[in-house]
């Protein structure tokens, strides 16, 4: 991996404290270093005057060093002078109330007023620094804390604006809306109101553009910082995205950005792995490219309800598994630890004393061990679209399915199995992967629905799938590409708790939602305990592969046994991740690498092959075939 | 059954898809539809323009074929332009937020502005249509979705002016609410708030007028738009009422309509058949007449949390229900099913692409096999009053009790000994019913308590019963004819999670509630584990009749074990509900019928009297005896 | 004791019913009598009106009849026509929403409005009454209800002037509250917001002073009356504290009266006697003298989910457990019971109908077998700091932990070996204590830090102590000479959910928290199950005893392990509490006295010694040494 690092904040310490922790970071192998995201007030401490002294002296400081610097733009924290001269920047929630100035992301991307400022300051940084720094972050996690959503006046008319260029006329909103329904026919544009606190359940279709449009606001308010920064600078941009995260169609976003940069934090309250690896590989498919880990957990956070104290080794094993899934650097999420604001209990890799911790130390002997970025191969596609998980929240008809979630199930069978995953999107290109999975793909443009047609391995398509069209409204019937396809026509759904499914030789579970399926040309493989056909299987498509179709949720045991029907698993073990790479140094036609990582704090086994492999705690294999 | 019918939504179709959706009812025998309740914003699309074309071309076609056709009024959806420019016609949430635009029911009842618009609009309906539709239904589901409560200036405006009405002078107010307690003494009516967001308890008295007031005003509500109609046309008016519902008192607003009407939907996450048979019985006990499903549940609903999808014989065995409990029609919601808006998950008669379902063909059947509408016989009375609703939702003892809940208890046991429920108001007659049970009746004005005195059959009375007055009061001590007639009086009470009551030769199960009884005159039938008594019977009153108090909540085995003293159990079985019917067409004092239902969807034995009778799923069986 | 009271509200009577009751006060022994604090609508029923003459009549018939009389100022309750005519009086919450009339405690006591007319009628009161009744109490229940805070204009003005005082200089403010994290620097005071509705964390900083500032308001408002009444009456002046209550800081507020009282009502969900007896040691430490149970609950309460109607033994038992835990008085919430406002269902010691109830009876027995007022001795200290429980509920590590809960556990522990507990402030002397515990205690006053240092006895001290700084910044370090009182160092923590603790021979329990511990000076008596060091014990300090490091958070029977080091069993026994006493009367330096307090209602064996003792349901039996 090229990049080794650590966000660093240096208006929290006077300059002699500077000298003391560059010093430090030089002697641990940290050779990037992310500044300024937060400095707005530091910058321009009153309207208009601004004073750069500080940030430059870091960089100098920094660059003297040999350190390479991302430079943050300082717009995720408006100071309190622009807020208290203009509190119509300020966010609304979907309650109707306003959201305050006192921690962070407290603007809304629509405000005009907030805009001007915000492009003002980048471009006082971009003109400022030009391509004396090494790279641009923009802003800081947009979206976080539920900020991509924002219900302003200021909001309210960007929002008509948007549907004003989408739809051109008050006629073909309606019809597009179904605004028939329920009476909600709109004679002028300015009748357009958010659905906050509304009796009961909004309009789909709106509440679908409305997730568009909030998405489209923030990719709107990136781009045009980076444009204004590409007039100054030809060093690359990018942005820290999230994990877990889906109000912004990262997919999108990605195309402004020069490479995609995610912060690596565990996603839930129960540490799971392989979730964070479907996270990076979810990331890497953005580009289908190496990513930067910019902001990297480096033990204890403090955002969580029990903020648990990670080990050194733990922060050890994350760094190579951000390596192992096409990470090309890592950066922990921060240099020091401080003492004050509201995060002052998250960890550093110093402690609170300025000391050298056991998680630097193992940092540090990473960036020894690790070599050149490497490159997962392309093995198995799961189709992936944000728009999918949008329509998903909207009017469900199972409320306890969670689109992500369930992907992350399949995610985890296919890995288990001892498969690379990588994700694709409605216009990526399918050559190279050999199985292709489309889960819960509520909507599937025409466009992706040719792909999978011509694909030539095998195809599991799932219920949900092609059930809508891309304005929300349920289609007549399902496409009948797809009925031909999987030989299989949904004819009415409906939620469950969980049901049974008798394939041959097994049980499975299912879960959500179950289709009633007429089966027109097709095996069937599995059926409910009533003998209704659930599975299906037709054999001969697509260079003579088969065409699953699993007509309900199964969860990762369920998925497991249908993907074997291809997928000759490649290891057994538990708590192990295996990614199977290629890369200009180590892939040759001759010669495969399996990279081995045990996942747990204790010593593991697992069988490669016929082979038996020992791990140590945390241990990365590298095995060649 | 008379009407058999379904809801239809004409705006949302073409004219050429309607000419197909009118054959498809024709050949399946609906002879009803009701139509027009959400089209406001196509009569009126804007201000004062109206245009009727598209409703009386609709109503054309059905009634060329030979349909009958009611007619609702669009007010539960003004248009977004009235909204616009009239927001204060909005209505105000109880966290005081304004509730927007954007579903459905965004209106406060108590603004003069709305007023005005929607008795215009209602009047331009009846006007044009007067005597050439069948029926009327008024508004839709009045108070859904918690709309009953409005607390906008406009509503406390017409609180004022409604107490005025009520007390005359500040004094009498003043007096009746105990404003003396925490110095709430008002010296001028224009002083009085809704109690919105109290840093604690509100006024008790206060509340209980609060819930009168809005149920007033959604009756006043009706009786405008009842009034506005009847100038213009002959034909009946209902509206529908709803599941489970408590906020309006139906019985006072039933004055209004000319027959009752009622929506069908499965009322609990878990469904409950005789829940939803225990409401039937209370939508013809409000006028103690047949009633009208006017939307029944077709399979799959959108709106809740898993909305799972029904069978086709599940359809056809609600329907048989609503005869079994005296319904005169079933409409099932709705014949078509649509692609777009809130409810596009929501299942109908037909599929997606207007194909017909075995929904539709089920319900066909049922025409077929059921006859003229039947009357359930007089048998138990349970006492009912929505007021006590209220009382028991304002500052009780124990915050875990359900008033209707725990009459739903008392219903099933009954049911399941075999005998029919019929629900009485204070200012009902009791002739013809053979046992009284008075439950959990925090007030009994005193014409009802007369009428529990002169009752010849057993009466049994429970805990919580005649401890208020009108006002919210609670009593100095029971009514003194109470105290006699059951000879037991509450000296104090408190209340418990569970108890365990012995009672001769059975363990009953006690909860939410116990009094401490002073035993004047009566046998103690049931006694606490400490030797208290909770359950006596005293004998030999209204004409040599028993009267039993139970003082405590009791599950539904508990009210089996104490109706047995007087109901000889006339089946024996699960699932399945016994009807013993009147009519004129099957009753003559000769000839008993009783209908038994299978209520599950598998075969069922039961016993009635020696008999063994077997049912296949969901089969409706008509006995006589 | 000497007060045998209960709380009375003339203006809920007609005066011949006060001759009614004020004949059974004087029958059944009740010689102090509260009233007045809920009457400013008589007393000035329009602005500026004021007429006594009810409350006149009150205290003549009482003193006629022997009694005495507590005045309780009116302001817990403007009146409908002062918050109609200033409605900015009113608080707002932290939702931004405005809490309106209807209730109680609606008033922000920042408001300058409210304060003006709040000591108009406190002086009105205290001119009118002066030495003519026997003591004062001030308003009710500061706090209640989340009263002790409030975020309206006028509060965040009254905050900016706290801040001037506090800071002198923004740029001061500035640097503790470490704005410069997240941008937060200000530039102006009137910059200064109340972080209401922030997308994520506030500045915890800012947090605190808030709490701080929140608490001097209320502390504030009562000196302001305070003064007012001393201006014209010599009488005693005390405020009621409420049970489990942290928002104010008690220690503060005691300075301005001139004895404390509170209100014993049952704190939690499941009755917990021992908190309770937690409590009431609080409130003797207060000020480390005798205390007034101002209010206690009587049976059934009307404000849980659960109202339990408990027996009248009950308030025998908790009478003589005020007694127990040194309260020179109990006075009964409330005498008569009333059948309306929003306490309708709380009981009193009459009933409904104004007859004597058993609980008036229990009551007036406790009075003839209760001695005089007694004093727990000194024997367990335990840390509290009010401001240390404010910094427990910003930015936690575990926000599952409680601070006062965790504390009850520990207060738990030390009374079932047999030891009475008084909790230490600060700025208290620790002489006469025999063992010192330092539980949680964030923050540590160098003060107090240098009495552990002089402590003869042995000191236990725990997790999370000393870990910030007056400001709620983290130190950089643990203070040195805590590091080498104790001869450990934290060197890091985390949170956690459960972990097991190994100590000689047993198994604890520790949870929430757990540090990693460098042991420099001191002997493991502790260790976790991958050997590290938990619980330490350094010999030879403070004249030779033992200095106690617990790592984490022991539940009771941990805390009683790790105790009986130093403490030896007093006592053997469930269901028991034991207070060790001393007073003028029954304490001399060769006798002692035990009081044993059965809190069973059924029979109870206990070992005192090696002598068993037979307890009585609910019996309190006193033993000589």
């Amino acid at each position: 991996m090229k990049f080794f690092g650590a966000d660093y904040y240096p208006e929290h310490w006077d300059r002699e404290t500077w000298r003391k922790h560059v010093e430090l970071m030089k002697n641990y192998g940290i050779e990037w270093v992310r500044i300024g995201e937060f400095a707005w007030s530091i910058v321009e401490p009153t309207d208009g005057v601004f004073d750069f002294s500080l940030l430059d002296e870091a960089v100098s400081l920094l660059k003297d060093n040999g350190m390479k610097v991302i430079m943050g733009t300082p717009t995720a924290t408006p100071p309190a002078w622009l807020v208290k001269k203009y509190p119509e920047i300020l966010p609304v929630d979907y309650s109707g109330r306003v959201r305050s100035f006192g921690s962070r992301r407290h603007y809304s991307t629509n405000s005009k007023v907030y805009r001007d400022y915000a492009l003002r300051i980048t471009e006082m940084y971009a003109k400022h620094f030009g391509d004396s720094v090494d790279a641009w972050q923009i802003d800081n996690e947009f979206g976080c804390h539920g900020t991509t959503y924002s219900f302003s006046e200021a909001d309210r008319k960007a929002f008509i604006e948007w549907l004003k260029a989408k739809y051109g006329t008050i006629e073909e909103l309606n019809r597009s809306w179904g605004t028939v329904f329920w009476s909600q026919i709109y004679s002028d544009w300015d009748e357009i109101v958010f659905p906050i606190n509304t009796p009961t359940f909004e309009n789909p279709h709106q509440m679908l553009d409305i997730y568009r449009f909030m998405s489209d606001s923030s990719i709107e308010f990136l781009r045009l910082q980076a444009d204004v920064i590409r007039k100054y600078s030809s060093k690359p941009i990018t942005h820290n995205f999230m994990v877990d995260f889906m109000d912004i169609d990262y997919r999108k976003m990605a195309r402004y950005v020069d490479f995609v940069s995610w912060d690596n934090y565990i996603a839930t309250e129960v540490y799971d792995p392989l979730r964070q690896s479907a996270n990076h590989s979810l990331m890497r498919s953005l580009k289908h490219a190496p990513f930067l880990v910019i902001e990297q957990q480096p033990g204890r956070v403090n955002w969580r309800q029990r903020n648990e104290n990670y080990s050194a080794s733990h922060l050890s094993m994350w760094t190579k598994q951000c390596y192992l899934n096409g990470a090309m650097g890592v950066m922990v999420f921060r240099f020091d630890q401080i003492r004050f604001g509201a995060e002052q209990f998250h960890g550093g890799l110093l402690d609170y004393a300025g000391r050298v911790t056991k998680r630097l130390e193992e940092f540090s002997k990473c960036k020894a061990e690790l070599g050149e970025t490497v490159i997962p191969k392309r093995e198995v596609a799961i189709y992936f679209d944000y728009e999918v998980e949008w329509m998903h929240r909207i009017n469900h008809v199972n409320r306890d399915f969670r689109y992500w979630d369930s992907l992350v199930e399949i995610y985890r069978a296919v890995k288990r199995l001892g498969y690379n995953v990588e994700f694709v999107f409605s216009d990526d290109e399918l050559n190279g992967y050999s199985l292709l999975i489309v889960p819960y793909a509520l909507h599937i443009p025409e466009e992706f629905r040719m792909r999978i047609s011509k694909f030539e391995g095998p195809v599991v398509m799932t219920c949900m799938s092609g059930v809508k069209d891309e304005r929300n409204w349920i289609v007549e019937r399902a496409p009948q590409d797809l009925i031909e396809e999987f030989g299989v026509e949904v004819m009415d759904f409906g939620a469950v708790k969980n049901i049974e499914i008798l394939a041959p030789g097994k049980r499975l579970a299912g879960k959500y939602w179950v289709d009633e399926l007429r089966v027109c040309d097709a095996s069937v493989i599995g059926i409910l305990n009533d003998g209704t056909p659930i599975i299906t299987r037709k054999m001969g498509m697509g260079n003579g592969a088969s065409r699953y179709y699993v007509g309900t949720v199964l969860d990762e045991d369920g998925w497991i046994e249908i993907l074997k029907h291809e997928l000759e698993p490649r290891i057994v073990g538990d708590d192990v991740e295996v990614s199977n790479l290629e890369s200009e140094k180590v892939w040759t036609l001759e010669r495969k690498l399996m990279g081995v990582l045990n996942l747990k704090a204790t010593r593991n086994v697992a069988f490669v092959g016929g082979r038996k492999i020992d791990l140590e705690p945390f241990q990365l294999l590298m095995l060649e075939g």
